[in-house]
């Protein structure tokens, strides 16, 4: 889920070719020292100084294109979120849910991507930009899960509904045990925690719970009905 | 569920006889004004002279007593987990669930208790010791939800599972979407997000989910048995 965060390899060095061309491969490379940053130092902690540093783009540059901190952190979630990531497609929905809550276990307990990820959530408390850039970059996270409802329907697993299925609810049901272990509970999460998220969520899709918010059958009363 | 958290009446003046004397009137007017610091200046933002200004306690009996602005949010979850808070009882596990989840938005939607609620979350991602504290409180809060599901099997709603049914699982299912939406992704929570969370947990729960970590029979295939 959150592998959109995840350090690439470093930027190519200057005078490569790559699509994109030198403002992408600038914006990478900053993005790639932002994540550095808050891995290294977590946030706050991050500065200015240090993406300068490690990224090789002038403090002045930075300023001026990203404005400070805030704008370098919400421009590094708006980057992760313009990647091509789709959801599982495993052949069943009880196994795309599965691996849809341990993507979100793995990238919160790698330690290669799980301090940068933790940082950003921790930054969004202190910045609202931060915020808005997080807000959107999950909200595009979960409308890319449309397919997954709309496969598990075609394939019978899931009745469709008069309404609609509210195929984002769903995927946030089967991360969201994960995420309040992780950054509320402080509880540990591991391959148990993300099963029995993904098999809840699961059950309360197959029960016709996730009807879409304004539908007329009201909530969870959402009783399936066959495909039409 | 985050009530505890709720500032309380001012603490009596000196001299007032109350339950627990004048170390508990004291620890009480320290919390009263940490809560309020945190609402007015968030986390961080709050500091110990604003505790001393606010609780009229001396500054150099605050450093001595609690140590440091760590400990003094420490102690303040703390003295909200000794409260006597109980899970709803509505006379069914649905209701219960919903009633449950509702507390959730309403504690972190209340202006009176959201500030304070969302800037203890926040701290925890800066402070250890506020971690370890939230974690305790919610691990009790949780732990207390035992007697809801208790109450359910006795009711005949819930099957009896031959492992048992982990019911602090089922209730931070039935919270996780409302916490998810509130600091992860930043979404908007409110009555029907929670009956939804509610409702996809009670489904989750009937289809037997809820197995306990590390019981023979698997994550999410612990089929319902009959009572015995």
């Amino acid at each position: 889920m959150s592998e959109g965060n995840a350090p690439e390899a470093p930027a190519p060095s200057p005078g490569t070719r790559r699509p994109g061309g030198r403002t992408a491969r600038t914006r990478a490379a900053v993005r790639d020292a932002v994540l550095a940053g808050l891995t290294e130092h977590g946030y706050p902690g991050l500065t200015v100084e240090y993406v300068a540093e490690h990224s090789g783009v002038h403090k002045t540059t930075l300023y001026r294109r990203w404005g400070d901190l805030e704008g370098l952190l919400a421009d590094t979630l708006d980057l992760a979120g313009e990647d091509t990531w789709t959801p599982p497609d495993t052949g069943s929905l009880a196994g795309d849910l599965r691996a849809l809550a341990r993507e979100v276990v793995d990238a919160f307990t790698d330690p290669v991507t799980a301090a940068s990820g933790s940082a950003i959530i921790a930054a969004a408390f202190q910045s609202q930009r931060a915020a808005d850039a997080l807000h959107a970059y999950y909200a595009e996270r979960f409308r890319r899960c449309e397919p997954m409802v709309q496969r598990a329907v075609e394939r019978g697993e899931l009745l469709a509904q008069e309404d609609g299925i509210d195929a984002g609810a769903l995927a946030r049901a089967a991360c969201a045990p994960l995420f309040l272990r992780l950054f509320i509970t402080r509880e540990p999460v591991d391959t148990h925690t993300a099963d029995q998220s993904a098999a809840a969520a699961l059950a309360a899709a197959q029960a016709g719970v996730f009807t879409p918010a304004g539908a007329g059958s009201g909530t969870g009363t959402g009783a399936p009905t066959p495909p039409k």
